[in-house]
């Protein structure tokens, strides 16, 4: 059974050589994926030689979605995934992609919206980027040779999308109808956290306050979050700020 | 388990441009195969523009076998896979690259030897080449645009390959050696933030004090936590704690 859908998004994250957002525009339609993000490309958009190597997935980078930065281009995302070919000893779960695209298909019958973060060519995702995926995709390379190009990475990828859909059954949906939350609304939380914390002098000493945020924005984003708990969350906040300030007057 | 032990050979016939056989070679040792062979190479053998691309999977070159005709490079072979885009019409069993590379891991297991050809990069394997083989491999592609090449049908049947005989693990929970929260350790969690918030104010009006606990306990059972996670968590808590004491004093 065909189960008939959108897919995920494909996030390239700051790309470098046009030709690699071509093949991998390439890579995305040979499994039937094509809605492609771009978070600022270091050569802009458009880009006449991703035009060229796309021949016969044009279609994609004429859609695809230009963005300046990252949260903005996973603004809905309510599943977000990033591949790495490493995982740099960051506490969130690692995926195979196959189990990546069997949950992202899971996910997307549910009602949620999936992106996948593919890093620039050679360096890959930093790790701000990686604290803004709720898990992460490993290749299972071999140890002594990991070097998978970006358009191949993709690729990957994208085979795992389409056997995990093409062989879906018909899901029992346990948390059926959960509104998660979005990309977005976590963003919101972890602000919204992080200056009342600011504010009671939680991220002390100053030497490791960059620390301890990117540690709370990486609870964050590892949980598994609905509207509801964003909503409670905001909620507790508030009402601790307000009886502070009750007790202050 | 790991299986340690010879796989599959990988027979391009007749390929054209040297970079494809770099690039082809690439492909294999990312995921552990080094057996390649080569059946009338357009451009001769060696070719410098194949080692240029192969760069860290050159060895895979200086071992291959090169032969004149495809029955020569098959010769020791007791299974071997054609694959192609499209299935001919022959009369053959077709296989998905998943499924294809379990058969081959089984074989190999039982004192078999595999091998998968690949054609050349434009037209691709002929009728006399497939009727060679014992079965087809095809790839599941987007009927609509079907055009993988040469290094990305060896790199999915490669990590095809990996997959079957490695059995690598799907999600890997140890984050890294992380030690979760036992338990015990959630329910002090919730007690806390639950006797902080009540403390608050938070579960107003009293008709719906017991449903937002049940909401809040439920919460956090749902959540994958760390024990750094709780740790951080019960730290916010007691500094907003102290906070407004200090505000009320």
């Amino acid at each position: 059974m065909y189960t008939q859908q959108a897919g995920p998004a494909f996030v390239l994250v700051r790309p470098q050589m046009g030709e690699n957002i071509g093949a991998a525009s390439r890579a995305m339609w040979n499994f039937g994926l094509d809605r492609m993000r771009l978070v600022s490309p270091r050569d802009g958009w458009p880009n006449p030689k991703a035009t060229a190597m796309a021949s016969g997935a044009g279609r994609l980078l004429d859609n695809a979605i230009l963005s300046g930065t990252l949260p903005e281009a996973l603004d809905d995302s309510t599943l977000t995934f990033a591949t790495t070919a490493r995982p740099r000893g960051m506490t969130k779960p690692v995926y195979s992609p196959e189990a990546a695209m069997r949950a992202a298909q899971e996910h997307i019958a549910q009602g949620g919206r999936v992106s996948v973060m593919f890093g620039p060519e050679r360096a890959g995702l930093e790790n701000a980027d990686i604290a803004q995926a709720n898990a992460i995709i490993s290749v299972p390379v071999n140890p002594e040779f990991p070097s998978l190009n970006l358009a191949q990475c993709v690729l990957l990828v994208a085979y795992e999308w389409r056997r995990a859909s093409a062989e879906a059954p018909d899901m029992v949906t346990e948390m059926g109808g959960t509104e998660w939350a979005s990309a977005v609304e976590r963003d919101h939380l972890s602000t919204h956290y992080e200056e009342v914390l600011d504010e009671a002098g939680f991220f002390f000493p100053e030497t490791k306050a960059e620390g301890m945020k990117v540690n709370l924005r990486n609870m964050w984003s590892r949980m598994p979050l609905t509207q509801a708990d964003v909503r409670m969350l905001h909620g507790m906040l508030r009402q601790m700020v307000r009886r502070r300030k009750d007790r202050a007057e």
